[in-house]
């Protein structure tokens, strides 16, 4: 047991995210209280050793905590926010979230306080997108995962730092960036990807025999169908949150389908060769840097 | 070492699928010839032991073999084909290749010898998508894989029987289906999964600082980049062998994209998450039939 990085924090919201930070800050030694809408999920965190106590209401769990996580989707965060409004601009509190979207997250505190407190830390580990629930928690999910944070000029550098501190005890790369950009970001990484994949699920599963689709799903759909799997209340928030960025890279990814479409029609194959190994050439070279890095 | 299905077979291209075939072969004993335009592969298969012999020319590689297996791009089958055509009709020896669109590989026969050969038996075995070359060969590639044979009313049930049994000397599992069928079935569980992973990374690298993004590929965008570093020059072949069934399945997907774009555009939510949860569901109950089965 290493020495924790505070000695009471609460998580507001247990399934994957919430569930492993809770994990991985009581194997530190954290107390830990936590408070989700359905009461079985912090039952289970009991059950697993995940958690110290299974609050009642969001305010309870805050009790006494010097770290607040919020790890609820996008739409319920308003909710909690005015929970735990007696937290905000207490300087030996710091509150972070886990949001995808990082503007709707502000949008609502605003609403909620006025303006973002300056305990607030806005953050999002990028991690555990398939496995849903309290059931996959894992202390170890944020090991060598890249956790972006989008503090604010106002933002209190200590509060700032307990949250950095945080994530660096899970094993996990911290880097900060503009809220803006890293909405732009997380539209093309994520966003976009998994919109793509509940499509081309949806499209193919009204076909006739979907069965037998899914029977060669390793001629490659197997890779977008893991994704698919994703929570749709999480990302029903996150895709709508987002609706600005993804709908401009959507719309640019849209103009190139329609390119491809229309180059194997006219069976232009030379153009197609093109496309494919420039893309498998920008693959390659990202790949390779990212390897060297890590 | 077991029985070999046959003691002499020619292995016609080495690449990932190629290479894994004469290694699974030559684990069993049998003789491996093989001929690859490129002399560097047929050099390396000797290096690593996966052939015993690396031809000058296709029919030298073909000379004596029971058992010939055509493992070139799709376009470049027909030339294949010309310098084998000695080989068709003699019952004593059978001959598959493992293109992903079957249509095309009888069109080019048919081109060649007239009509399709009794002893070919069409074939397509489903693995091995982003790896590539020689170098990746592995003689276990294929167990637990699905291979596809599409053969005609007038191929000699010898051949299909002794396709099959190579298939099942590897541990794969081996079904039949309609040419026509196979096209469709995998325009939608690998040509267009494939397409998309390829368009998205090119419309992505495109953008402002693409190291960036790779960086955060974590959160949905990895799955879409590994299939995107295949071949181009097999998939250039694919796609536009494949256009018919293609485009119609690329048709109804951008039809569904701009229909989701809609939803999200407009704030839909309860459309947004309804077409969210139909897909998971889909996904979901696919994968547990599959894992019972398999």
């Amino acid at each position: 047991m290493t020495n924790p990085v505070v000695s009471r924090a609460a998580v507001i919201g247990l399934g994957l995210i919430g569930g492993s930070v809770a994990a991985a800050l009581r194997q530190q030694g954290c107390y830990v209280s936590s408070y989700d809408i359905d009461v079985s999920n912090t039952a289970s965190g009991l059950d697993l050793g995940i958690i110290d106590n299974a609050a009642e209401t969001v305010s309870d769990a805050a009790e006494g905590a010097e770290l607040i996580v919020v790890a609820v989707p996008i739409l319920s965060m308003k909710e909690v926010f005015s929970a735990i409004e007696e937290s905000f601009d207490q300087p030996h509190i710091a509150i972070t979230d886990v949001g995808s979207v990082k503007g709707e997250v502000l949008n609502s505190l605003k609403q909620v306080a006025g303006k973002i407190p300056n305990n607030f830390v806005p953050g999002h580990p990028i991690a555990g997108s398939e496995m849903n629930g309290i059931a996959a928690a894992d202390a170890d999910l944020f090991r060598q995962h890249q956790v972006i944070l989008t503090p604010l000029e106002n933002t209190f550098e200590d509060s700032t730092s307990r949250v950095v501190q945080m994530w660096q005890s899970f094993g996990a790369d911290v880097s900060s960036m503009q809220v803006d950009h890293h909405d732009i970001v997380l539209a093309q990484t994520s966003h976009l990807p998994h919109l793509l994949a509940y499509a081309l699920i949806d499209t193919l599963s009204s076909q006739g025999d979907s069965l037998e689709i899914f029977d060669y799903a390793a001629g490659g759909l197997r890779d977008f169908s893991r994704i698919a799997s994703s929570d749709p209340t999480m990302w029903r928030d996150i895709l709508t949150s987002n609706s600005g960025p993804l709908l401009t890279i959507l719309d640019r990814y849209m103009a190139e389908l329609a390119e491809v479409r229309e180059i194997i029609e006219q069976d232009r194959t030379g153009d197609l060769f093109d496309l494919l190994q420039r893309a498998k050439q920008a693959r390659d070279h990202f790949s390779s840097i990212l390897e060297k890095r890590s």
